[in-house]
């Protein structure tokens, strides 16, 4: 496995005949999937999704791959293949269609409705072809071609990229479940066919590698689902993703096996089965799903509400239910079941919100306590099955933190590939694929491109510093006004502290200083702004830290007059 | 089961002959554990812990249990019983000690000498009474007999406590590995004679109450980390609880099977284990231990490395290990063991460290790929057992969220305690055994007392929510001088932002608008300072929300001259 280092340099001219790939996203971290290909000039996109932030980006909304690598040849994108509908995958391409329209994106059925009602928000109409599993597609000069996949979205594609370097797999998203709700199964006889004919380089999902063995079927969750169902007292309300169409299905039919009416509760719950509704992904039971309104009139037992907000986000109903800040009012003997994963980081606030809804009574229903969500990422035991039907000459391994990456590469490797065809690549490292192996050849700029309110792009890293030790410490403002020809204070020192814990009051105990050191400073014919803001930032930031052991930010005002 | 609420007032009068519980702290969080119990104007305290701060209180230090509903009775606190020397039972002592420094502590010899190592550093030497299992003690006119508990720290108590107006049991923290490893069982056969005279009240942990089953003995970590210790080619850095006496005991003895020998990294895994072996705790075989310095004598394959930083603490040797901020240099083959819990909130940073150890070439080894940590909690099987034996008459569960409390309870009526004997209370709430019966009859503050460096108590919830705005959003300050009689502008506005993510000079944009309105204001005849700022502060907000969609703070400092 090669350990790409931050001392890469800029990559050299890719070799005639070869092929290139860039991951802009999602190699690293989970989230923000997009990889471009490159050959004989021509760009090819598969994925363009977002990264949720973190703790560590406080006040952020999203992050963006970082498409400077790209902007100067966005005239040379061919297409942007999206394997599935999930915003990891596609919530970027609306940042992406405003720097050009026109680019086409390429897709299933549902993934294009999901992208271009996003779209449609986004004032954008785009460029789409539908294609199928089986479908082959010239796209430029990279000859696509089409293979179905199981995950949990419906309707998800692998894509094989033919050109003269060789061929290359990308999975996508997948996983392996051998009796899925559609029948929708991953095409392994397609794999088994590609790799007959030479899988050159696969680019496969990482995000379960960690986990040993096999995950469950999504139709285990009936039963259990069923069980909690004939166990409900009174209303039943359950969170789950937007996206989760199968997931819902099951919620579904087992509110009308119990004859509950259903209703959508939230934006994007509403907005996405309606989609899956109408294009078939979704059967609904005539007079089954009704309007959150029409609830007043039914008894609390012919109720299930289905809603967003299953990570705890402060903003969803839920949270606001579990809040008592939502006219859903939580009361003894309801059930709340939390039908989704519990994804790294939202402990806190799932646990949050599973605590406010205990509080008021409800039956929390949830992964920790129930068998009501599977994974959509294939784990170690199919990864296994899958390198060694695909027999992949040279392996990169996506989708997934370095942990991930690693640990895929090495079920690649137990499966018989030479360690140094386990290419581990990281955000913006430069993959050629010449002669038949895959090699690290240098690395572009790939960093994070952070969405806050409007703007895209202005909060960089050292605006969120500056939130860090503002959001830890607080800022102490000190006002000073001198006078411009003599330099000698006039006015000030003004304090106002915020998120501190120290009283503006208390601060008089430091100001005697910092007047004698401006007196001293004005003696000496010291007067220049930025040398008077040091001295009132050495002064109170000593002061703060002597007496407190803190380190607020000091924001030194010297105003001339 | 009785759901306290807000609107509980202060509690009556005890009833003369009854007993008062009051918790101020763990009931509600994981952590900062405190319980006080009245009888005839008398106070016994057991437990007074800290609590860890999560991402909602940002730069806070530990949290303590509010002293404010005690502070006026402490002249009547007859002892604080220890039950075991984890922080979240002992690290608030020392602020109590502050305010009345003799208050005797009881507890284990083990207890005791963490508790007075951590008293030293403070500058305190407590009275202490050091007790056993199997002892009696009066302590004021509560009668004490000490049980035997195991846990993950050796040493640990259980208290049954009696008065004429009962007896009252609290666990403590516990759990019944039934093969520990100082052979040392939770003693469940004096747990059966009290139950024979008569338990009238139980104080239950309730942290594993939502897990079923069982938790494996600690004993079965052995054989994986044999396991591990057979596999490691170079070497072998192991991160754990630095008052885990009997993980680090295990990792020992598969060093000395293999050879190798061990440095303890960290000044709390250097003075814990330090005091476990001089107290017989730790058996360390001679020349196993060696200094750190003296490893570079060493070939890679004969060293152990045995840190702490197992949560991902980023100012812990293994964050900076990760982070190549060491003296430590992590190297291809090294192995790397986190033979710990991840407690909940603190995935974010453990995989963090995980991802930087595994981007270096580490093998790491932890909880979710390998068997190297058991819980030091009774789960709900365990519970189950103790229920039958102990035969509350009242069960109140305590160490605990509210879902865990919820948990513990239900467990209790399983075993066929009546609902309305199941009291789950939070912290403040004061629930009173009398004739028999425990009922929540008011409530005491029991806030969230920070600590932040040096300071006690100042950091406040208003403080904490301007950081939290700050952090998310960053502040812009805007100064402006006016003429104290005519109010007009002389100087400014002057704009300073930090952490907005908007650049100073963007602001040129809305200076004009700030101008025109304090012009108005002066011509108004509006002089007042407050009103001025009101002014400022309403011209930059809406700006800023209009064009950014943000809403950053606005400091509006108003000068007069």
């Amino acid at each position: 496995m090669s350990h790409p280092h931050p001392e890469l340099g800029s990559p050299p001219v890719l070799a005639k005949g070869g092929l290139r790939v860039t991951p802009l996203g999602g190699l690293g971290e989970i989230g923000r999937n997009m990889t471009v290909f490159e050959y004989d000039g021509r760009l090819l996109i598969v994925d363009c999704g977002v990264l949720f932030p973190e703790t560590e980006q406080p006040g952020i909304d999203l992050i963006l791959p970082d498409f400077s690598s790209i902007r100067d040849r966005l005239d040379d994108v061919v297409g942007i293949v999206l394997t599935h509908g999930h915003e990891d995958h596609i919530g970027a391409v609306p940042f992406l269609l405003r720097e050009r329209a026109d680019i086409p994106l390429i897709g299933s059925k549902l993934t294009l409705a999901f992208i271009e009602a996003k779209l449609t928000e986004h004032r954008i109409r785009p460029y789409t072809l539908e294609v199928m599993e089986g479908q082959r597609e010239a796209i430029g000069p990279f000859d696509c071609e089409f293979i179905a996949v199981n995950h949990s979205i419906p309707d998800a594609l692998a894509v094989a990229i033919r050109t003269p370097a060789g061929m290359v797999v990308h999975t996508g998203d997948f996983k392996m479940d051998q009796l899925p709700l559609d029948g929708r199964l991953t095409d392994l006889a397609t794999f088994a066919r590609l790799a007959e004919e030479g899988i050159d380089l696969l680019l496969s999902d990482s995000t379960n590698a960690e986990v040993p063995g096999f995950i469950p079927h999504e139709r285990d969750i009936a039963p259990v689902l069923k069980q909690v169902f004939a166990k409900a007292e009174k209303r039943i309300i359950l969170a789950s993703f937007a996206s989760h169409i199968h997931r819902i299905q099951q919620v579904l039919d087992a509110a009308h096996e119990r004859g509950r009416k259903v209703a959508f509760v939230g934006r994007s719950m509403v907005r996405n089965m309606g989609i899956a509704r109408d294009l078939g992904y979704l059967k609904v039971p005539a007079g089954l799903v009704v309007e959150v309104k029409t609830l007043d009139d039914l008894p609390d037992e012919k109720v299930v509400l289905v809603c967003t907000g299953s990570q705890g986000e402060p903003m969803a109903a839920l949270s606001r239910m579990a809040n008592r800040d939502h006219q859903i009012r939580i009361v003894e003997g309801d059930t709340v079941v939390l039908a989704s994963s519990l994804i790294p980081g939202n402990e806190t606030s799932v646990y949050r919100v599973i605590n406010g809804l205990t509080r008021w009574g409800a039956n929390v229903v949830h992964k920790g306590n129930a068998k009501v969500h599977v994974s959509g990422h294939a784990s170690a035991g199919e990864l296994l099955y899958f390198y060694n039907i695909c027999k992949p000459r040279n392996l990169m391994p996506v989708h997934g933190e370095w942990r991930h990456l690693r640990a895929n590469a090495e079920l690649g490797q137990l499966t018989g590939l030479p360690k140094n065809r386990c290419v581990i690549a990281e955000d913006g490292v430069v993959v050629d694929l010449v002669d038949g192996l895959a090699k690290v050849v240098g690395k572009v700029q790939a960093g994070y491109v952070y969405v806050d309110g409007l703007s895209v792009g202005d909060v960089t890293e050292t605006s969120l510093k500056d939130r860090r030790i503002l959001g830890e410490e607080g800022i102490v403002s000190v006002t000073v006004v001198v006078d411009s020809s003599s330099g000698k204070l006039v006015g000030g020192p003004f304090i106002h502290a915020r998120g501190s814990g120290i009283d503006d009051d208390a601060f008089a105990a430091v100001l005697p200083k910092v007047e004698e050191s401006l007196a001293r400073a004005a003696a000496d014919g010291v007067a220049e702004v930025r040398q008077l803001q040091q001295l009132i930032r050495r002064a109170i930031g000593k002061w703060v830290s002597d007496t407190y052991r803190r380190r607020p930010m000091i924001l030194p005002v010297v105003v001339e007059v």
